[in-house]
């Protein structure tokens, strides 16, 4: 961003990337910390070049930090307060880091831009974190993966943002179950329940669950999975092409 | 809009209303013809002020065109392709209407602010056509209902936004049903269903309808509806408080 010039993009509009990730039964999201004294946290976030779609650059925004090139990526709000800036979280980085700012080039008139109001459009993804590298970008100290149950306080509104974006995934999980491609190629009813536990962050009662999942009619069920005790084997499934 | 200066609103960023409403078993979608030759019919637009929500922006807009100022509105799609503007409508627009537009004080420099790449948040609404008065602001020549069925061609993506907030509405209609407060304080399952199919354009068979709205949970079941025929009378319902 800061090598170009700000007419090359949309001004006061932003893209913010709720990255969830799912590895062994647990939900984290993905939080880049900003190399600033002082602890600031922000979601991947980008702008949107004038010759660039949306959805290209939420893309570019989410390859530029996981290197995953083909991503299930999808809108789920926008946050468009007139006060959601936060002027003083801006002010704190910007006094404590004077140094670093000159350093990256960032003069006043890129300042300028950064604390104008922002509209910004929220993407969420859902990863399998086996599959992903994260990549720190030039102003991040760190890149991790949190629990979504020990996040940071994020700057502006990036926890409502969070919290929005587990909604709505939540909301649309029945749906998007195939195109996040979190499970392996086949996959037995109980991986299946404890993704949907850990989205959901509660236990579902097993027949019912498996009943729910069957009447979405998207699953093929193969032979029982090979476990040496035969009887008590379960099924395999894989998702219909 | 003309008469305030670009500078009190965000660049590139715009606000499409899908106001569908409801009446007689139809589901309508209300369309302003633009005061310009050339046949235009472009959704109810506007942009939003520095100082302004979004929200607000969307009300306020929709507000111009309805009068209604309470109204449950959603948003539900970002359109932001690079090339979604269609310059040549917009070119088609100018060329035969050089006239009116400086009757209106569209200069050059207006020119330029309208016909700049726009990314536009959808934002939709259902109401009781009962209950407004659609009102022209003054880039209409006329507002009027059009059924969802016979639409004109709108200018730029405005079609395809109505397609996207119907299949958003139907997606959400259960959920939403009370917000939209489109029904009598009480109401018969008959009338309930009816709206149903006018949204779906589809019959849906009695009994499964009633089972699929009382296993919701909204519902309470009042007396009989009076009408005569006692044995036959249909239950009274409404939304739980």
């Amino acid at each position: 961003m800061y090598s170009r010039n700000e007419q090359d993009y949309i001004q006061q509009l932003s893209i913010d990337c709720v990255i969830f990730g799912y590895r062994e039964k647990q939900l984290n999201v993905l939080v880049p910390k900003m190399d600033f004294r002082g602890d600031f946290w922000a979601l991947p976030s980008g702008y949107i070049g004038q010759d660039e779609g949306i959805g290209q650059a939420a893309r570019r925004i989410l390859e530029e930090r996981t290197g995953i090139q083909t991503i299930y990526l999808d809108q789920f709000c926008v946050f468009g307060d007139a006060e959601r800036s936060n002027a003083q979280v801006l002010e704190r980085l910007i006094s404590l880091n004077g140094d670093k700012l000159v350093e990256r080039g960032l003069n006043s008139k890129a300042l300028e831009w950064i604390t104008r109001r922002f509209v910004s459009i929220g993407y969420y993804a859902l990863v399998d974190i086996n599959k992903v590298i994260p990549r720190k970008n030039e102003i991040d100290e760190s890149i991790e993966w949190y629990p979504i149950t020990q996040l940071p306080t994020l700057i502006m509104d990036h926890n409502e943002m969070v919290a929005k974006a587990l909604e709505t995934l939540r909301l649309n999980l029945d749906q998007k179950l195939i195109g996040f491609n979190l499970l392996p190629e086949t996959f037995t009813m109980k991986e299946l329940q404890e993704l949907y536990e850990a989205i959901f962050d509660k236990p579902f009662p097993r027949n019912n669950f498996q009943k729910k999942i069957l009447d979405l009619n998207v699953l093929e069920r193969l032979e029982k999975k090979f476990t040496g005790a035969a009887n008590k084997a379960p099924y395999l499934y894989r998702f219909q092409q």
